[in-house]
């Protein structure tokens, strides 16, 4: 590990820099494989190319590398999941059970796929409400239907209580992604003059959550963006081609995801504070507590970056989606300071966004 | 519902009726569609036929119906999910990481799939020791390595101190599923005169976790059977079309699931106490402490029902892998008594085996 802790810190769980230390050094270092090594959203799993070649009794998934390397025509699976801990469980705008669901329908889309099907496993300690638990599993049946996913599979622990903090809820998805689809093997075509767009507000996640546990009464009503984005996300595809990244900005916020891009693509981005939209709501309590929105999470956004010439017809694409109303063009990619991404600011100054470190808003997903 | 509880209790975690009542006027209630009627250890996703037959943008998973029904000849995904929070974390014969890989791929094997990947999401208390951790992620590596499964994506969540204990892992994975193996297509072939077998004794990991927990240091050592299934499974679906059903003991042990197909096929199960095998030290620690084997948990155990004609040859199949040494017939589906569990007693007996209610073992898995 290149982090000197000995023990796990409240950062090694925010989704910035001290976070991805742990998944490239410690996780992706000894479960190590090709499709771990990709770190998208979600994992592209070559079974269908597989099953064509060789069938399924052709050995382990370790042995089929020759078989995936067919090419079947056929679209592959993807495959994600993501364990939920948010406090309080109820929050504006949504709830523990809808967030699990929205979370890894978007990790799926995200990474170009179509969602089908979900699992959903509960880590419930004694004692808890029933009535509570009733309500969460509604919410998840419901946005899962509106979503058009399938909860197909599950799994139920109870733990004593003071062992676990209310109810945590791990989803894990299967979506289908065909080539042209995938993302993952764009992001290289990403060059200078590409741009960063986005479908709405920043930081309304994070913002309503910490208003709900810290009960600070903001007189602007705060409300999570906690959303499902999978029909935006394929109007956009379907609409345009140019598309070469998607990500959904939760933990850490869009300049984490922008940072990670930098890193990845070795350009630099430039973000621009004028353009960026952010609710009255966030901004307020961002000002009072000292945060910035672009590390505050988000659970109905996704950040893009497409060519120059399509940029407007996305955000024209999106913003007939009621979840698109607010898409704007907020930055785009630079040959200068590479694999770093710079704001430019209201004042016509220049500030770098560094990768979130410490942790401001710990179980905020 | 039809338990009258307004709580969650430890026994809606066990594995046995009152978690099975939680889960079908509850999740599959609120949930319900016919993937996850099913109720075996894994969904089986209709994912290969509804591609061949529409494409992967032909809308969502419950719009597929049609497309699902499709005759692909291509083998289908099996998709599982299981979160494991038992205490303690390091016990005789495995620990947490190890349980999390075997589990899963053991949940896939036993619906006749191949299991190809999983998912690793961990939520970690804040404070919990980066060695720990590291052992536990080698653990999972190792056993993912030995089993041909890759671990292909993956999530880390930490709560602050006191609000988890130590360390929670969901896994949950996908495999593949020829027509010709789909157990669950096969259970109504059930009928009396068919055998139940078993890969070996009873009840090792449970009382291997309950020693280490509790440090009754009995001297006759207890180790938990903790292992991968998935080979010695596909050595027995190879060499015999006469396999009708599979389940793994774990929460509940043999009784419960024994007690789940019974109802299940509308018929009687007898089990022959003298041909129960039953480890030494299990049998010691049970008799102390007044638990029974067949409701302990088992890891590395697989239940089967065969034909009369074909259970002699499993049994032989099964001896010469080294996790089926023990392997042995157990007992038989009779007419009488439909619905129940009889055990034949070692004195010539018989006592009706109950589905399991209370939880003597909590967090065992």
């Amino acid at each position: 590990m290149k982090t000197t802790e000995d023990k796990i810190l409240l950062s090694h769980g925010n989704g910035g820099r001290i976070m991805h230390e742990l998944i490239s050094d410690f996780f992706v270092k000894h479960f190590g494989n090709r499709i771990l090594e990709q770190q998208g959203d979600s994992a592209i799993l070559p079974v269908y190319a597989a099953a064509l070649a060789a069938g399924p009794h052709s050995g382990s998934a370790g042995n089929n590398k020759q078989a995936a390397r067919g090419k079947s025509g056929l679209p592959e699976i993807a495959f994600t999941t993501d364990s939920f801990v948010i406090d309080p469980i109820f929050f504006p705008g949504g709830d523990i059970g809808k967030l699990a669901v929205c979370g890894t329908v978007n990790d799926l889309s995200v990474s170009g796929a179509v969602p089908l099907y979900l699992s959903a496993s509960f880590i419930i300690e004694e004692g808890f409400p029933m009535k509570d638990l009733e309500t969460i599993v509604r919410s998840m049946a419901s946005e899962a239907k509106k979503a058009g996913v399938l909860i197909v599979t599950g799994d139920t622990k109870v733990v004593n209580k003071g062992k676990c903090d209310k109810l945590f809820i791990n989803t894990s998805g299967i979506g289908m992604i065909d080539n042209a689809s995938r993302l993952d093997k764009k992001i290289s075509s990403i060059k200078p003059g590409d741009l960063i767009i986005i479908n709405g507000a920043l930081g309304e996640h994070g913002m309503a959550v910490m208003n709900a546990r810290e009960s600070f009464n903001f007189k602007t009503p705060l409300k999570s963006d906690c959303a499902c984005l999978n029909y935006l996300i394929r109007d956009v595809l379907d609409n345009s081609s140019s598309v070469k990244f998607m990500r959904d900005p939760t933990r850490g916020g869009v300049a984490t995801v922008m940072n990670e891009l930098a890193g990845m693509i070795h350009l630099g981005i430039e973000l621009s504070e004028p353009d960026l939209p952010v609710g009255k709501g966030v901004m307020a309590m961002c000002e009072l507590l000292g945060f910035d929105p672009l590390y505050i999470a988000n659970e109905g956004k996704v950040v893009m970056v497409a060519s120059e010439k399509e940029g407007s017809r996305i955000v024209e694409v999106m913003k007939k989606n009621k979840l698109g109303k607010q898409s704007a063009i907020i930055g785009r990619v630079v040959k200068d300071h590479p694999g770093k991404v710079v704001l430019n600011t209201e004042t016509g100054g220049k500030r770098i966004l560094a990768s979130l470190s410490g942790d401001p808003l710990p179980r905020i997903c």
